[in-house]
């Protein structure tokens, strides 16, 4: 694994994502302002990268418009430095080809890169409402009863190669055992080249389960595989979001937080906002490892990203 | 996890699949009396169960045609007392609802059950041959380019479902780690109650890495998961067949060998036969494990089937 | 593993040991005094135990006089309802026969039972100090180079059963994996009756490593080993104390903290006292997996502790 | 973890060890002449290393008298060029200085060296007799429940140093997790110097216990620690023998076998020899592994021993 030379840890903040709905959480940020404040927010909360999705402003609909892309990374990019990662996974309902346009619109920075194929089941969560505020929401979850997230070897072949066109750096999605495979052989491939830095996406209904053994296997296997031409960052869904990235602070790695991520700051307390989130991650990472937050500088440099006179927002 | 009384191995052999292709090895059977023979061969070598995929006769390319299912299991049941286990996986290629039909139409003891959706990547076997036997084998190989595996949880319902209602025992076909959650998932639904039989399947290229620790793993998130009430057996597609089958049966578990598997009986040697490959998985679970073959008898006990007088084959 | 009902974490405050020397923190309990404030203020932190060294009162070396258990005990007593869980242990250079004598002479409701024999060696901590305040402080430290913690399978055999004499429940501590089945041995031994309440102690130079993974495998030898017939608990020596502790937490095990097993609050950061250590954990065991202390009450009847009035100390 | 360039797998044999007795098995080699013997015929089988202990040669009680040592290493050198490994482990009975004279006098190529205490408990095969050939030999079995094997820091310094010394490579036993930490120590504190060729002892009682997911951790302990800069090899005792033995040749290990670690072939089959033992293994590590034994010559290579013409015996 490699690790940062000052030993600060990157914090990533997931604003928005396409899992939960507005039903969900009046915090969720939702109209290009509400999203690019969140990215502020956060990232002066001590987050240095941000990762974004996009929705309709007026429903809150997961969707992938370019347009609201460009709006908020120049809103963003206009009042902080951190680092936007746009989403090519966007929901889970849109192909690939689709998914990754934000990037030849963009030529961002970083993006997201998911590494293989799942069941992607959000249903479950249609337990929690028996009231929605959008029609579109319970059909959304109940459609991903029959819905593979869509990542072929092919699709890896274009997104990984597209991305090394743009000088775009992907945060690799692993969402399962199998996935760092996959990666390994986009590697052989040649479609993609070392060093990777890779997220472990844990307890997504459909992928690897949301625990301590797992995240302690994912990194072994990642060990085995890449040796030190790695370093990685840990999302825990729900409620083992801070179970997890700590541990993986603890080992050395980095830290996915955010309301695409999990809507709860605590056991039966809602998050009031993505910087929230941001500020207990930074906490917990000092009082348990002792690790301050990577500015976005040394992520820059760790990451050898290309810099923002080089993308292509405004 | 659950032991067979006496301590014996189930041996399972998968006879030809849908993975290799007629140029890859001249033992692959292919015609009905082919798979037949090979199902009868591989009973007599120690298999307690066949597991069955049919093949166009003509050209060796895997199919899902029912009349052929049924004159292969009405032969084999003619002549031994073997579990027939066909398959509901069939080909990557085909749809869900396509793969099913054999339980309705068979209505079988066993049958195999795939428990999530995953990349299936053949086409790295391209490599391997300049020249093919029939057309359809490169195109088949190089179609996996771009194929998912589709097993979504709306399949998994229907299929547990339609195999419940026949009274068809599932082996349950575990590619990667959340496919054991997706597993508890259909436990907590109702769509299958256990004991349960697990297949770990490793090594496919889209699935979990065929290695020791991933064996490992898959057993420990087994056991957290269901306790006591499963069972397993393990497949080590190509060169890892038997060292994952033996560190399978010295774990307690069950082996599955078979040309579907692997086309080599060892480093450099082409497995002559199916029965050959059984034949080693005998003597190796003796030699490293102390243990002998299961009877049909036991396995039918230990497995509660229905017995070969409520199939619908002759 | 068995689960404490409430879903809450036992939190054990060890508030001296025979590890750290006065030099190295002025917050090191010494004296009788001293060390039963430190327990009363770890109870009223949150630990529902505490684990009790003692030492000479004059020069603060680890000691196993009777006398100094006893008075500390009672006035612990007198002013809480924490339970008491005097050591077994003593300092690496006792004998068994001398360190089991606390039991016969208190007969507390718990005490600690060491699983094995280890190198025990704390000379790397002489490079911490050019001066010492006693001159017994790197004499006893530099003994340990050629020094092993004695508990040869005799030894347990007669701790444990001394204990099972006394109504005293060990925590049964284990430095290493063979520990755990040299557990399993006592038990197929009858030395000892399940439920076992297990402390996986991770970072004791002789011992295991400190961190994730080695956490993650004790548990699944202990699960393998004992299924649902043990609880645990976790200490973590140094920095890692609270990486561990979390995780353990984390996993449904329970933690202990406090002067015996770090010194320091956060990096960089001297522990002002025991209870520092202990609210520390309180926070983040809320904070990272929403669990709060368990009460004195529920640990007296999760453990089946025999209660305060059938010890031999006023 | 280093390989051996060819791919070949070290087979070490055992031929007598100090764990059985006479009684046990006819098959034990006792008289120097019968040690001699089971030496070269291993040799002759494909073991690339002998590990010698001596015993007493009337009575077989196992002993560490070095004119013994000498007279078995001159006649075996005398017939092979096999690498002969005389033990610094001698029996648990003994004193690390008078374990490791046998280096001082030999100067062999190799030698074992002890990574750590633990209780040594050879008790539980009292059992398996009733009446007794010799009477040391209940004796002896009894008096190892009270017993350490005694392996302090110290000793590891002198010990390892010694070896250095005359250029004596060790074969680094660990009998637990710990020993891998106790071994990097050594390697931090400049009393052996990298690369390193280990030993994972498992089923010793008093050590971590003999199954896969046990040497699973082991590796991947190593690995961490160890990089690139390791090789191991794999003790199973007893009927874990082959089951490890085989799992480590999958995972690019080597072997260890022999009348010291298991005294049977097959279940319920008593080994007539050590060369027996050794051909299965050779037979076992092609079937499963594909792997051949590796010559004396490339094992001198790949360890950098200094050569037959450099030992102290004739």
């Amino acid at each position: 694994m490699r690790t940062i030379p000052s030993g600060n840890v990157i914090i990533t903040c997931a604003v928005t994502g396409a899992i939960h709905t507005p039903t969900m959480s009046s915090a969720l940020p939702v109209t290009p302002d509400e999203i690019a404040n969140a990215c502020i927010e956060a990232s002066e909360a001590g987050a240095a990268v941000v990762h974004v999705h996009v929705r309709d402003p007026e429903t809150g609909e997961p969707n992938h418009d370019l347009d609201l892309f460009d709006e908020i990374a120049g809103r963003v990019q206009a009042e902080t430095d951190v680092i936007i990662q746009p989403t090519t996974g966007g929901a889970p309902t849109m192909s690939p080809e689709e998914r990754i346009q934000v990037v030849n619109r963009l030529e961002p920075e970083m993006c997201s890169c998911n590494m293989g194929s799942i069941n992607f089941g959000l249903y479950p969560m249609l337990d929690a409402h028996d009231e929605w505020e959008y029609d579109w929401e319970p059909e959304y979850l109940d459609g991903t009863t029959d819905l593979i997230f869509q990542n072929t070897f092919e699709d890896l072949s274009v997104m990984l190669q597209t991305m090394n066109e743009y000088g775009t750096v992907p945060s690799l999605e692993c969402y399962d055992v199998g996935h760092l495979y996959n990666l390994k052989h986009c590697v052989e491939q040649g479609w993609i080249e070392p060093p990777l830095h890779i997220e472990f996406v844990l307890g997504i209904h459909g992928g690897i389960g949301a625990d301590s053994k797992n995240l302690t296997h994912m990194k072994r296997v990642a060990d085995d595989l890449f040796g030190d031409d790695y370093s990685f960052s840990t999302i825990g869904a729900g409620s083992m979001e801070y179970p997890l990235t700590t541990q993986a602070v603890s080992m050395g790695g980095h830290a996915r937080v955010g309301l695409e991520d999990s809507l709860y700051l605590a056991r039966g307390e809602w998050a009031p906002s993505n910087a929230a989130l941001v500020e207990k991650m930074v906490s917990l990472a000092w009082e348990i490892a002792g690790r301050t937050p990577a500015t976005t500088e040394e992520v820059r440099e760790f990451l050898d990203l290309k810099g923002t006179d080089k993308v292509a927002f405004a």
